[in-house]
C-alpha cells in the first residue's frame, strides 16, 4: 500500500498554496537540489568531459527510460528519454507511417494537443500533398479507422477535458483495419495506469514535467513495441542513434531497438531534475495512485457543483472514463484563474473557456481538495476578479 | 582588452588536470551551483507553473539567444535556442530546401560532423527519392558549388582537425549560383570571431556546451537571416513556434520570425547554466580571445612537434585558416589519449586516428600549455599506454 503521507513529505509546496497544476509542472523533489548540486560540482565538474562515461551521463536515457517504463506498462528496454514530446511525436508518427507505405491518412482527433497536430502538419507537408492528417471528433475516433487509415495518432487523455480514450479497444481495431497506432501519454504517465505492452500499442510517447515531476524542460519519452523495434526508422536520425557513434561513419546505421530513436546529446542536468523525481514514484504503485486519484476527484466535484452553479463540467462525470483531471467551463475562466492563484490555488486556463485541475495523489490530500474547493467556492459566488480592488498578480501559462 | 586572468578565476577546474578539451565539454562556472539552485528552489519551487511568466521561463530561448548572437555577429532578435544540434540542422535545412523549391541538390563536405550528413540522410528520405546528399572533399567545396546545388550544409570548423572554411567566400559563391547555406558553428562559436550578419549566411546553427561552457546538453542554437526569417519553415513545427501558442488552435501558425524555430517545451534548468556561462563571456571580447587563441595553439605546435617526431599535425598549420583546436595524427591514438588522461592532460581521441587538443584562452593561458606539452612529450616518448603497470583509468568519449 503506498504511503501517500511520506511522497507528500518528499515534495516542496510552497506554503499557503493548494497546487491543483501538476498535470502541467509537477513540483520540485526534496532531494533534486541536492542530487543537482553533486551532479554539476562531483560529476561535470570534476569530471569534465570524462563524465560521459564514469558517470553514466551517457547511459542515463535508456536507464531512466525504463524507470519511466515500468509506470507505462513497457517491456524493459523499449523506452528512450529525449528531446521534448513534440519532436518524439514527429519521431513515432514517421516511423509509423514507414511501416504501412502504401497508406496516406493520418488519423487524430479533435481532443488531441495541438503541438501534436502541428507536428504531423509539418510532416506530411515534406511527405507530400498526397497525405492527409483527419481529425475528427474524439467520440467519432472508432468508426473513422477505416482501410485507408496509416496511422492513429491520438493522446489517450484529453489535455483540455480529461478524457479518456479506450486505448486497447482502439488499438485492436486499429490492427484490424491494417493501421499502427501512436499514442501520447502526457496526461497518462503518472496519472493512470497504463499497460502498454498488454494494449498492444505501437508506439508512445509523453513527457515527464507533468505528473512525473521531472521538472520544466524535463526530456519526453518515446516507446516502441519490441516488435517494431528493430525496424522503425527515427526520420530524425542522430548520431545518438547510430549502430556506433564514436566510429564517426559517414553513413547513417541505426542502432539497436529504441536506442536508434536518440538524437543529440542529452540533458544531463533535467535528467539529474527526473532521476530524483522517479525516486519518489519508485515508493508507489499505479493502482493505488488512481484509486486516490479517482477518490480526489469525485470529492472535488461533488464540493465544487454543490457550491458553484455557474460552472460546468468538462469533464466526464464517470471516473473509469477520465485521467486524473478535473475540467470546469466558465465563460469568464481566465479571469476566474487568475483570481482562484491570487488566493493560493493554482490550476490553469485552457482556451477558450476550461478552468483546469490537475490531481496528483503524491502531493495532494482530500484535506487539500476541500480546501481548494472552499476557495473557489468563495471566488466563484463572490466574483472576485469583478472587484475594483482587485489585481492580477500572476498570468498564468 | 580582456583580464584572461579574471575570466579563469570564474571556472572550477579540477586540481592537476590540464584541460584542453573545452571544445568537447567546458568546465563548470563557478557562479552555476548557485544560480541553479535558486532557479531550483526560488523558482520551480516556489513559483511552480507561474515560472513560466513570472520568472521568465518562456522569454529564456530569445533573451539568451541575442547574448549567444552577440558572439556570433547576428542581428539582434535572430537567435533562438533550443533542442540540439542536429534537430536545429534538421530545421535550418529543411527551410533551405524549402526556399529552392526547383534544386534537390544539397552539398556538403567528409569533414561535416557525421550527424550533420545523418540528419540531412533522415530528411532527404523523407523528401522522396529524387534528393541528393552529395559529400565531396572539403577541398574540393568551392568547385562543386554547381548550378543543380539547392544548399550548402557545411561546418565552418572541421571537427576532427580544426580546418577553418572561409564563411564568406563560399557564401558568395553559393548564392552567386542561387543556392542558400547553412553554417554549423559548433567548433566555431566561442572559438572564433563569427561574423554571420556581414558574411552573408542564411541559416546557422550550433551548440553551446563546447566553447561557449553550457553544460552537458545544453540547448542547441539557430539563426535565421532576416531576408528569410519571416517566410522560412520550420518542418518540425511545434507549439512553441507557432503564433499564438496558448490560444490553442488546430492549425499551425508560424510565430514571427526565428521565433517559429521554437518546438517545444526548453530546457530551464540547463538554461539556467548556460546563463552562468554567457555572464563570464559578456567580460570577453572575442578579438581578444582569437589573438590568445592563435598564440596558445602555435605554442602548443612548436613544443609538441619539438619533443614528439611520431605524432604528425592534422590541423592547418597556418592560424588563420584553422579553429581553435590543434590535432595529431598517430596510429596509437586512443591508447596515447587514455595514457595523457591518466596524466591529467585531457583531451580526446576521434576515429580512426586524430589526437585533438582544445584551447580555450578564458581559462587556459601559456603556462597550462607548456605543462601539457612537458607531459605530452613525456607520455609519448615513453610510450606509457604500452608498460604493463598501466590502467586505463577513464574512457574519453
Amino acid at each position: 500500500m503506498t504511503d501517500f503521507a511520506a511522497t507528500k513529505a518528499m515534495f516542496h509546496l510552497p506554503e499557503g498554496v493548494l497546487y491543483l497544476d501538476g498535470n502541467s509542472l509537477g513540483p520540485l523533489p526534496k532531494a533534486a537540489p541536492a542530487r543537482i548540486q553533486a551532479m554539476l560540482t562531483e560529476e561535470w565538474g570534476e569530471m569534465l568531459i570524462t563524465g560521459w562515461n564514469r558517470a553514466g551521463w551517457m547511459a542515463q536515457p535508456m536507464g531512466l527510460g525504463d524507470r519511466v517504463g515500468k509506470l507505462i506498462g513497457a517491456e524493459p528496454g523499449h523506452v528512450v528519454l529525449g528531446d521534448t514530446l513534440s519532436i518524439k511525436v514527429y519521431q513515432a508518427l514517421a516511423a509509423a507511417l514507414a511501416l504501412v507505405p502504401d497508406r496516406r491518412v493520418v488519423l487524430s482527433d479533435s481532443g488531441n494537443f495541438p503541438s501534436d497536430l502541428y507536428m504531423a502538419e509539418g510532416l506530411l507537408g515534406l511527405l507530400g500533398p498526397d497525405y492527409e492528417l483527419r481529425v475528427v471528433a474524439p467520440e467519432d475516433v472508432a468508426d473513422a479507422i477505416t482501410e485507408d487509415v496509416a496511422v492513429l495518432m491520438l493522446t489517450e487523455v484529453d489535455y483540455g477535458t480529461g478524457r479518456l480514450h479506450d486505448m486497447a479497444g482502439l488499438t485492436r481495431r486499429a490492427h484490424a483495419a491494417g493501421a499502427v497506432t501512436v499514442w501520447d501519454l502526457a496526461h497518462s504517465a503518472g496519472a493512470i495506469p497504463v499497460d502498454l505492452a498488454g494494449s498492444g500499442a505501437d508506439f508512445a510517447v509523453g513527457c515527464t514535467y507533468k505528473y512525473l515531476n521531472g521538472g520544466p524542460g524535463a526530456p519526453a519519452f518515446i516507446y516502441v513495441a519490441p516488435r517494431h523495434a528493430g525496424h522503425a526508422l527515427p526520420a530524425l536520425s542522430g548520431w545518438l542513434g547510430h549502430a556506433a557513434p564514436f566510429d564517426f561513419h559517414r553513413k547513417y546505421r541505426p542502432g539497436a531497438g529504441v536506442e536508434r530513436m536518440r538524437v543529440g546529446t542529452p540533458p544531463i542536468l533535467q535528467l539529474a531534475a527526473l532521476e530524483s523525481a522517479l525516486d519518489i514514484w519508485d515508493m508507489a504503485d499505479m493502482g493505488d495512485v488512481r484509486e486516490k486519484s479517482l477518490a480526489l476527484c469525485a470529492h472535488f466535484i461533488d464540493a465544487v457543483e454543490a457550491a458553484c452553479p455557474m460552472l460546468t463540467l468538462a469533464s466526464p462525470r464517470d471516473g473509469a472514463r477520465r485521467g486524473s483531471q478535473v475540467s470546469f467551463r466558465f465563460a469568464d475562466g481566465y479571469a476566474a484563474m487568475q483570481a482562484l492563484i491570487d488566493r493560493g490555488v493554482i490550476g490553469d486556463f485552457r482556451a477558450p473557456d476550461i478552468m483546469r485541475f490537475g490531481f496528483t495523489p503524491l502531493y495532494i490530500d482530500e484535506a487539500d481538495v476541500t480546501a481548494a474547493a472552499a476557495i473557489i467556492a468563495d471566488v466563484m459566488t463572490n466574483r472576485l476578479w469583478d472587484r475594483p480592488d482587485y489585481k492580477v498578480r500572476a498570468a498564468v501559462t
